[in-house]
């Protein structure tokens, strides 16, 4: 655990100054020689002007050299260790399509793949279904009954499903039965300690079940089961830090990952910024002091490998950043969960820059919210894990640590 | 612990150069857009001659974001682990006093306060008795007597008085008395583990008795207690790191934690900076490799928000630093125990410039000393708790670390 973090959950008060995160995904970038990156290229006078009155630095997600995936990147920016706290893969899969989890769920990310009579795999993803097809299979699938478990079996894209079992002693721990390559038959279900054996038995059945069902299927009639996770209990934002926290996403893992920390949702969902504009002033006027706001079209344009549209993401954002700024915040935080470059098509390990505005900053240090500069600013290098201590006592929400 | 420190420990050689630390307490400060900060706007011509032959770097006194109170900043600062070895508040106090506090005595703060017939606090400082009326009482409280228990009673300033309990079995653990608020009775002692119910017991008897000799008082009718702490143990500055250290400050908190870890003391105590540089001497003539010099204005101009006197407080210390390095040494560092920006009139989180000179560093690339340029200086940003193996190393007093 991070020491500042430790130190900030016993020492923050729940007064002070109002506090606004937001969280352009992938915001970092790679440039090639002689180009600058997409936050260097892009138009973004608002954010310029806010680093001109304010403070960079730039963020280490994880570790030097770790590419986070979003759930620890972003467990990260919230205070929470991410390798204490990791977010199993079937969780967060049930996270995105919005389907409301509760504690002690099991859930795993679903493959249809195609076996051959000996039951061997031969495509991992059964040609690629479409998504109708596996709304279809699901709702057979969605059929089974186990004694003593609900099991839920969810649509998500393609030839990806998931499926939640929920019931008592469901404990975390099976491996995946996808082998990984065709030419090889799924892995059996075995529960590698004694207190996964209830799982084990469920899975196992479910999986029984499941292939009789889909035994008449053309190409969908084997199933992989990945990432198979407990939804464990993480400890509530709000109590953690003495907020009132909400969250502004679109994206449904990202409302689905604040709500597993008790922050409050928007409701309805945004479908776009322009909805989430009204949605961090709607979040203000209710009470909540502390505001995580999620943009992702720098993370999407990212992977694609197109820098003009992560340009254009920036600059998309840029121009709504008055109109956010106006709901009223004492602290203002601009960062990402991790870098995303175009180059790589893929999120990297490269530190995240990082702008706060207001509460007592040094400032005047630079002119552009840009990585070079952020590199230099007068907030230095820090882990994700610090980001929170700095906001909370930029806000004046953390007391003194000793006499 | 940090690994630093812990291998200093090992790798200490009692030989190698001389050191002085000075301490300008609160030394960072942050700035308003277009504005300098106190130490930039300082003249502080030695400072910067020191800087352009030396090298920068930057403090983070003991997590990002988190602002120490005097007791921790330092302890870091002399690479005990601030979390692990904090002193107690009573424990402050009382050495803020210049009270010779021994190993095992229980200290706390005592704030008179008015009660009601009902016993409920009215005024939680007796309407700010003066001085002379809190000496007239601890006179009193003085004379309690609890058998196989020293009881030593004295005046701070106005409302504020401190208590020691010397004997055996006196362990740590009590909470406070003060319930924070009025419209409340005083909060009862209880003993939290059996270990402190002889703290609890002998703390309870000495409120019993206070209150009854109190009762006749207009105003101060009763009295509250914070902080009470145990004064451990924190093993020996000199003996970790193998030198021979004397501490040179004027203020009393500052000498009684220097004697706690063990440094000798300019003796008579300096009453000013003048006083400091012969003692600095003095240090240096009895055989002194390490000196701790301690300079208060620079804080107590901070928390008054009076830049023109930080700026002041900063150039007297620049106009007497060549008397002081006139006493010889091989390593000066010049840095702070946390900041203190006159803007927030209080101890702040900010990073402290630090100034090393002698020994072996990247040099020639800042020309004065500031926080903007500490932050890109040569020693780059490290923990206050990195600082001694840095001036250790750079003093020739650690071995190599493995073949």
């Amino acid at each position: 655990m991070n020491r500042g973090v430790e130190l900030a959950e016993k020492l923050a008060v729940p007064r002070g100054g109002s506090i606004l995160l937001a969280v352009l995904d992938g915001l970092g970038d790679v440039n090639a020689p002689g180009q600058g990156t997409p936050l260097e290229e892009a138009e973004t006078p608002n954010l310029d002007a806010l680093t001109r009155d304010g403070a960079l630095g730039q963020l280490i997600p994880v570790a030097v050299g770790v590419t986070p995936g979003s759930g620890p990147a972003h467990m990260a920016l919230f205070g929470y260790d991410p390798v204490e706290n990791l977010i199993g893969r079937g969780v967060l899969e049930v996270l995105g399509i919005g389907f409301p989890l509760c504690r002690g769920d099991l859930a795993a990310r679903i493959n249809f793949c195609t076996l051959d009579d000996d039951g061997i795999i031969t495509d991992r993803r059964a040609g690629r279904i479409s998504t109708e097809k596996c709304a279809e299979l699901t709702a057979v699938l969605d059929t089974i009954t186990i004694p003593g478990v609900e099991v839920m079996v969810r649509p998500v894209k393609e030839h990806r499903a998931c499926v939640v079992f929920r019931g008592a002693g469901l404990a975390d721990g099976l491996g995946d039965t996808d082998p990984g390559a065709v030419g090889l038959a799924p892995l059996p279900v075995e529960a590698p300690s004694p207190e996964c054996r209830r799982s084990a038995e469920v899975v196992g059945e479910f999986l029984r079940q499941a292939l009789a069902l889909l035994r008449p299927q053309p190409r969908a009639n084997g199933l992989l089961l990945r990432g198979i996770a407990a939804n464990r209990e993480y400890g509530s934002f709000g109590s953690r830090f003495r907020l009132n926290p909400a969250a502004v996403a679109v994206y449904p893992m990202y409302r689905g990952l604040a709500s597993l920390l008790g922050m409050s949702l928007a409701q309805p969902a945004p479908e776009n910024l322009q909805d989430q504009i009204g949605a961090v002033h709607d979040a203000r006027a209710r009470g909540c002091d502390f505001v995580f706001l999620h943009h992702k079209p720098t993370d999407s344009s990212g992977e694609d490998g197109d820098r003009e549209r992560k340009k254009a993401a920036l600059e998309e954002f840029d121009t709504a950043l008055p109109e956010i700024l106006k709901a009223g915040f004492d602290v203002v935080a601009v960062t990402g969960d991790h870098s995303t470059p175009c180059a790589m098509k893929m999120h990297s390990w490269h530190p995240v820059p990082l702008l706060v505005h207001g509460g007592f900053q040094r400032t005047g240090w630079n002119s552009a919210f840009s990585e070079r500069q952020a590199a230099s600013g007068s907030l230095g290098t820090m882990n994700s894990m610090d980001l929170m201590p700095l906001l909370l006592a930029s806000a004046g929400r953390l007391e003194k640590f000793g006499a």
